[in-house]
């Protein structure tokens, strides 16, 4: 994953220096999504009329964008206060999939050595193999090791073979993307076209930001099709016969343009924006922003609304918190009421979910659910995967979405099938997801991210309303999961008389919710001491069972993914099918035993630990003798009905893991190698 | 499998005692063979010189050898101290295949009440149904399930059918073997040859030792041939023509005969040994060995050598292995053809599981499969997931028995539930297979032990036939399983016009398997050298995705199991949702990418581990340059249909963890803290 971002000024005066902050502060907003490396494309210092003096000047540097940010100021060929009436610029920071982090595989990429055309891309090309093999042939020489670098060469081509000298910017991005197969939100820039910006999207996310001291003229943008369409016998609008160019302000107002991969780097300059959609081509020209596609499919929207975004700048700040992570940790108190938030009405002791109410009936009538989601999301599933098939009823299917479609997994058009994800623009859930709808499946979003293409591609969903989460690790999102899907379970069985006792209970348990957590986070001190003793090993086995398997699992991968130590989440009931020969004294073990049905099965699981000497760490109830008697230590946590106890369980890891993290010295909101979300597969 | 033992004093006074001790002692060596019942036939006391006088005594027993070891001394009719200058005894250790562990189902077998003839057989006959209904016809009484109890009443039925009293006793089991299809060796006993035995084989395991105070008088025995054959213009020999007969020591002087499955039994007595060929047929008879054949075939040796073996009794026990988990992973050639035997008819196309036939409507009628199983039982279910999707067109869940009871799953009446277990006595799949029939649903069982409770208490089921596993680590019951539930796909799908393809290519894959798994297994000195590199690492990473996700976590699993490393299995597909933050240089990454529907998929996982400087060491397909580029090493393993390369990609991992275990000094037989079966929850 990697973040773009652009910035467009026509007729609003900014520094060189003013462009630099703005490109250098979109990134840094981005950086979560991806920080190996980065770079910008600016206009270099302008000679005169001719096409050689519209250079662009390009500069890439390995690391974070603070390295980027002083690099800038350090070339003195760019006179940084001179003024540039109308500019366009571009930004990336990169998270490397093909090619390691360097200057030369960062972007923005470039057609040729003077960077007629520069591109920036998140995404994976998958036939760049193919097309770089062809431009080769064809004599353009390759300077990187991505599959980005094959966009700017092939651009490049098309442009020396053009037919015509009229021959359109976004015409040729047209012809580019209907080459390049694989996921992309692409943002071009050309000599060849001064002050005019052509980006577009298959897969990745792309949203474009308007700022204007000048009413919009329109917030919906009509999208111009390419190609003559015959629909109900009447001919729609093609590019031959193209209305007025469409405009959001009017001619030769001053106005901004903002591209970005999320809202986060757009929010501090504008509120009004526009998701792109897939193929979508969207062109600033003049001033004028229009959107184009070549074919209108049947029953597509053939506008794009310009949206006003509610969300506020410092709900992305961290706060008094040494790293966003443990900013998310704490606020999880807050979390979990947002999501249950005019959903619970704990005196009518209902539900509703507002994004399900309408499908109810449906989703009542099918034969199974199946959750789709990936890494966290993926756990939230399994850790209510117990409840839902206690609610409901229904046979329930936990599938992590790649090994979903590597098996080409039956789906039926009587399953209701679940997609998980944070950020909503997972690549792999959203790919099941389209797999499903073309198996006629009806399609529920589980997403913390209005408007991304989960929420806007689901047939309904629920959005768990934690509020943004910055740090890599998730935590706030997955309480907040599992909390919108045991209401899901709730809604489900608000009519079966059977099950009232087991509704109310478990109502009454996300009452008092809030407050149970907040006595998990005061046991933080206590939690640190342990980190103190553990941060030098290598392992880490977490280990337990029913309600507590997702615990383990989403326990060891906040390890993992923040300190570096091998930690596995372990069934204790497959103990003795293997693991049993890892437990020594020096393994170091966790083990979470609760009172619930498997407790006189996890202390069978406690006893073969300790009678091979290991000195297991335990996650149990307050008060429990037989427990503490038996354990190394013991980590004691509030009581609460069995199938929500997993929301407080999983705390102590979390605060585990960023007390390890920070003693290792690692950099706990950007750990190595990975990305906040995963929008490629 | 089975383990046959028999012993042959000519003019060697013994007690009958010191027979006993003799038979006895070679069954229990044979014990890893098969220990669910045992069973001899010795001669009966001595009355008169007619033919009434040679009773054929049998003395059967279920349990270990040593509860028919006890049952011997029960015997007040049989004089143990009467010393009998000439003898034949048989014995045999019994692993089920057909029917369960009985007395009447053990063997020796028997002709009728008389006991005229009486045999022990190692293998599987194949069309025993077809003969048993011949027999019955003509009719013969059976008293036992088996497939073997056809052998002794065929050849009674042969020689209450003779033309001549002058018969011999070699022509009448020439005949008997002439009607055979499968796998057997067998050694014959009769009361109208008395002091004579006859022995032969075709496809199991048969060696004759020779024991004898005088010089043999030729290390080379000549074999007979039954029929007159021309070769080169040259008439040979024939049995109508028969030289004098060949012999191994002087006439009338003192021998004694031993007939094994293998040299552990024999080498205690002797050191000279004959190995048997597939057909021969080995007679005694006077005290002369001689080895008869139908014809002779072009290129053949016309000899059987006596060889002198140099082995220890503990190295024949585990053949030239360092352990039985070693010698197990080798057999696997010859288990998966077990496995399969009787059950895949290559020529005809079509897949025949004899348990299953009766109940494959129902479980056709049924709405979705449920696979339930423990550790490596469990990682079959995952291996064959895809397929049984595919060929079944059925929903598949694929459960831990743990985690299925501890969350109480939803089943159903139109469910079907497989309970996979190589001992069949697995706790927590045992409790999961009754908690299905309580709701109702067909219940199927795919176990390496016939009788065990899960057979009894299935509906029915597979048993995989890979003969006594007696590592902890479970290898060769792996693959057997995984080919079994292939052949399941496939007899489901034998309908289905639009599979048959699929199926067809399948079918000849498993046609072809075995002599792959050679070529694998030839890589061993290869996967040596690499554990060399890798035996001092404290954590070790195994990735892959599709088919060869199970394959990760059973390689994973072999390798916490008896190297104690902290190994774990990562779907590649979830790299990017956390583990890939453990990938530096320093970690250990085993990666599986064959050439499959997940090629390139996989290929960008293997980008992103080297672009993170981690040094993966891939098992790929043969001539892979794209992969070979960028790893640190490669293991090439032959290509095969995609959803049998798991059988293929598990073998390297096996015997990636024998090595480790050897390097690091463990004991692989017997890992810490494991035992074989689990049969506790």
């Amino acid at each position: 994953m990697c973040g773009i971002f652009a910035y467009l000024n026509y007729q609003v005066p900014r520094t060189r220096k003013e462009i630099f902050e703005t490109l250098v502060k979109g990134l840094q907003r981005l950086e979560y999504r991806g920080y190996d490396s980065a770079g910008i494309a600016v206009d270099g210092p302008s000679k005169n009329n001719d096409i050689s003096g519209n250079q662009i000047c390009l500069i890439k540097k390995t690391g974070k964008v603070k390295a980027l940010d002083e690099e800038l100021y350090k070339k003195d060929s760019l006179n940084l206060e001179e003024e540039l009436h109308t500019h366009f610029g571009l930004a990336h920071t990169r998270w490397a999939t093909h090619g390691e982090p360097s200057a030369v595989n960062s972007h923005p990429h470039r057609s040729d050595k003077d960077n007629e055309f520069v591109v920036i891309h998140n995404g994976i090309i998958t036939n760049y193999k193919e097309l770089r093999k062809y431009l080769i042939n064809k004599g353009y020489e390759f300077e990187s090791e991505t599959d980005t670098e094959v966009i700017p060469k092939l651009i490049k081509y098309i442009y020396d073979n053009r037919e015509s000298d009229s021959v359109s910017f976004s015409t040729l991005v047209e012809r580019v993307i209907q080459q390049l197969e694989g996921a992309f939100a692409l943002v071009f820039k050309s000599r060849h076209f001064p002050g005019e910006a052509v980006a577009t999207r298959r897969g990745s996310p792309l949203l474009i930001g308007v700022r204007s001291e000048h009413e919009l003229l329109t917030d919906d943008i009509p999208i111009q099709y390419n190609s003559v369409h015959f629909k109900d016998g009447i001919q729609e609008r093609n590019s031959h016969n193209r209305p007025d160019a469409i405009n959001s302000v009017g001619d030769d107002r001053a106005v901004e343009y903002y591209f970005a991969s999320d809202a986060s780097a757009i929010i501090e300059h504008t509120n009004k924006v526009l998701y792109m959609e897939d193929d979508d081509i969207a062109v600033v020209g003049g001033g004028k922003l229009s959107i184009h596609r070549m074919n209108r499919q049947a029953g597509e929207d053939p506008v794009r609304a310009i949206k006003t975004l509610q969300m506020e700048l410092q709900q992305i700040m961290k706060g008094n918190f040494e790293s966003f992570m443990q900013k998310e940790i704490f606020e999880q108190p807050e979390s979990v009421v947002n999501t249950m938030r005019g959903r619970i009405f704990f005196d009518k002791k209902t539900v509703v979910l507002g994004g399900l109410k309408d499908h109810l009936k449906e989703i009542k009538r099918c034969k199974r659910l199946i959750m789709i989601g990936c890494g966290t999301s993926f756990h939230a599933a399994v850790a209510t995967r117990q409840v839902l098939e206690e609610l409901t009823e229904l046979p329930v299917m936990v599938e992590l979405a790649s090994d979903f479609l590597d098996r080409n997994t039956p789906v039926f058009r009587d399953d209701v099938c679940f997609f998980i994800s944070q950020s909503g623009e997972t690549a792999d859930t959203l790919m099941a997801l389209r797999y499903c709808k073309r198996h006629g499946a009806l399609t529920v979003g589980i997403t913390n991210t209005v408007g991304s293409s989960i929420c806007r591609e689901t047939d309904c969903g629920v959005h768990v309303n934690a509020g943004p989460e910055i740090g890599v690790a998730s935590t706030k999102a997955y309480t907040s999961q599992f909390v919108a899907l045991i209401m899901f379970a709730l809604m489900m069985s608000e009519d079966r008389l059977s099950l009232q006792k087991r509704r109310l209970e478990i109502i009454d348990g996300l009452r008092i919710l809030p407050e149970l957590i907040k006595q998990v986070l005061a046991l933080d001190e206590k939690i640190k001491a342990i980190a103190n003793e553990l941060y030098q090993q290598r392992s880490l086995l977490v280990m337990g069972r029913g309600f507590h398997y997702a615990t383990c699992l989403e326990g060891a991968l906040k390890i993992k993914e923040i300190t570096y130590m091998h930690s596995e989440g372990i069934l204790a009931g497959e103990l003795k099918h293997g693991p049993l020969a890892l437990i020594d004294k020096e393994m170091p073990v966790i083990m979470i035993i609760m009172r619930d049905a498997c407790y006189s099965k996890c202390q069978n699981a406690l006893q073969q630990v300790t009678a091979r000497s290991g000195r297991p760490i335990v996650l149990c109830c307050q008060n429990d003798p037989d427990i503490s008697q038996n354990a190394y230590q013991t980590i004691e946590l509030p009581h609460t009905v069995d199938c929500l106890q997993g929301i407080l369980s999983v705390i102590p890891l979390q605060l585990l893991s960023f007390h390890l993290a920070v003693l290792r010295g690692y950099d706990v909101d950007f750990p190595r190698n990975l990305a906040k979300s995963v929008t490629v597969e």
